[in-house]
């Protein structure tokens, strides 16, 4: 009989908690080979400094039902990133504490950073001949991990920004007797893909948001205010979404532009975000009344949209995850295979952890069109089966219900 | 046989155009005295330019329906005065209008500012004699209307401030093994009704948001830093809500202290909002990680937290509106009578709009605690019912699907 421990890693998203749920439901199933199932909390961080819950108990309360549909991380997460040289003592540290706990089985749940603690773990393990499984559960809302067509958190996430931005227009078309321009900023330091999918916000061809921005292409700041001018002409309430990440292909972020912001009240020096920079630029250029939206952490972590299909995904990858480690799989991250998009077919698999953690997917080159300004239809072909189905959330006094550790 | 011209005004709700559908369902029964039904495309405004639409015909199809529970205004809106002086010459040219479309009944959906444009249009009417039938249908998510126990519009903003603050504050604890202060700015310059819904976020006693402070009390800074560590102390990651509008007492906007905010790129003075000043200051007097949110247009125009309470209150006021209308009432606003808050009973009535329109209600300062950083229970009853009852929106492809004029 061994023990789970499972922790969450890096941002959280609307579904993280699922594959919690997955992962905890499973190897309760378990009680043949697993006896407890343990939560890092804070991460491998707040491991190392012994703080650990006993979450399996959930199972027994109403509790770990709640987990599955609250958003961020109930585990509490961490931002730790382990030495590269797997000779530094905290190795030999962490094995000794699992040694002491009993545990056969880790799962971590997060994105990229969190791979990486995967692959060291596990290649650590297979140095000393530990036979600890060590596997990762994808989890990121930036959809920029290899070796699986998507990730849990994205289609919730993607629903979010593509339902918000279509509010967003709603709302700027209140005064469309004006013209007017709204910059939507959306998370994305180098992959566009959350920001690709506002593209679902529009009702109709040429429908907002008539200007879509990712950071995959170089952004031209000319070509931009040309094309934001010509957008007035058709649609007096212009919305744009762009990428926190655009750049001017030459390792510039377009909000580096913004030199001169001054400082603040106490002297400190104000950073503004490419929103803000571009919403000064078109004031500057254009003269039409301009505002700038900054979609803030609800983007990542708002249950409000969240898509059916990626919560029992999310669900899915934390079952499969203890199943393939019962197997004897380790240094693995679970995969999502997609065998057919309409109607739309899911299967699940793995690959290595180390092909994984350094490694980041960008929006195909091909599905970026009219200059880098608009998204093409085969996007939609593949985002679309990803936002589907609702979730209804339990609430109390008309307020959704989160789980939360006491 | 006379027709109906309906307009809406100021900004836009979740709910606005629940009343739109009410006037209009609503004037669709009564063909026996009511011909057609006008909409007025961007409010009085647009109706002197000659801009309106047969809104009545929407009836035969499903758009009506849609325009239920579509947010934002579907007729479009103005921030547009009538003339103090009702001897100007835009009043004739009004009625003049008025006859062309042999209109009978005058209903407008709006706030305080839209109240003024009814009172303005019955006293006039009063002046010429004239039988058109004014009356005002409120709307605002500031719930700062006289004269009636809340308005339509705010039971849904302070449902999706209360649970947008739940969210964020659920994200700000995924790495609380950090200090961190989150500072959450709400919309309202000079009531705080809204801001105080974010006590709903609270999942027990003492949760977030920690201090939440209104416009009604005048704002300490040093006051508010000593608030800020105490709550530390007991909540490592502390969620601060404030309004747009807190201010010293003495006249001034707690943003307009950040007078050294400096210039854009382009030479333009920065503003800066209430909530980027308190982060800073925050940041200069305590030190620890600080970041503060503005929440956007979404808290006026989601259909993410639509309360059904609000929704059918919206769509019954703008249904009363035409039977008062239709019983010979004019220069009137519809109002909500609170029977009771345990269970919720409502009774509708209507008020002379002349004395609401130049008027604003505060929240009761024995509703405002702690020094003014905490709201009491009191407050937690009047508001609870109002956000009740969750509604189901029509999807098309997992994103809710929104009426639009073609």
């Amino acid at each position: 009989m061994k023990n789970i421990i499972v922790g969450q890693s890096g941002g959280p998203t609307a579904v993280i908690n699922g594959s919690l749920y997955g992962v905890v439901s499973e190897g309760l199933k378990h009680s043949d080979s697993i006896e407890r199932i343990y939560g890092m909390v804070n991460g491998i961080e707040g491991f190392l400094n012994g703080n650990m819950m006993d979450i399996g108990a959930l199972g027994k309360t109403n509790e770990l039902e709640l987990v599955r549909t609250t958003p961020g991380a109930y585990l509490g997460s961490c931002r730790y990133k382990l030495p590269e040289d797997l000779a530094d003592s905290v190795y030999p540290t962490l094995f000794q504490k699992f040694e002491e706990h009993n545990i056969g089985y880790f799962f971590y749940i997060g994105g990229n950073d969190s791979m990486d603690t995967v692959s060291k773990l596990s290649r650590y393990a297979e140095e000393i001949h530990s036979d600890i499984r060590f596997i990762g559960v994808p989890k990121t809302i930036d959809n920029d991990l290899v070796e699986t067509d998507h990730t849990p958190g994205y289609g919730s996430a993607a629903k979010y920004v593509a339902t918000v931005v279509r509010e967003i227009a709603t709302d700027a078309n209140v005064y469309d007797n004006k013209q007017s321009v709204t910059i939507v900023e959306v998370m994305g330091r180098h992959a566009g893909w959350l920001t690709a999918a506002s593209i679902l916000a529009r009702k109709f061809e040429g429908d907002n948001p008539v200007l879509i921005y990712l950071p995959e292409v170089a952004f031209d700041q000319d070509a931009f205010i040309e094309k934001v001018r010509e957008g007035l002409k058709t649609t007096p309430n212009l919305v744009v979404c762009i990428s926190e990440g655009i750049n001017d292909g030459n390792g510039t972020f377009i909000c580096e532009y913004a030199s001169d912001v001054g400082t603040d009240s106490f002297g400190h020096k104000m950073l503004t975000g490419s929103g803000k920079y571009l919403e000064n630029l078109v004031k500057e250029k254009i003269g039409v009344k301009v505002r700038s939206i900054e979609l803030n952490v609800c983007q990542r972590c708002s249950c409000a949209h969240l898509s059916r299909v990626d919560l029992d995904e999310s669900v899915n990858a934390g079952i499969y995850a203890v199943q393939v480690a019962l197997m004897g799989d380790t240094g693995k991250m679970i995969t999502f295979i997609r065998n057919k998009s309409v109607p739309y077919e899911l299967s699940y698999g793995t690959a290595d952890v180390n092909i994984i953690c350094n490694q980041e997917k960008p929006v195909p080159a091909e599905w970026i069109i009219n200059e880098g300004s608009d998204i093409s239809d085969q996007f939609i072909d593949y985002v679309r089966p990803l936002t589907q189905g609702y979730v209804e959330l339990p609430t109390k006094n008309g307020i959704p219900l989160f789980a939360y550790r006491k």
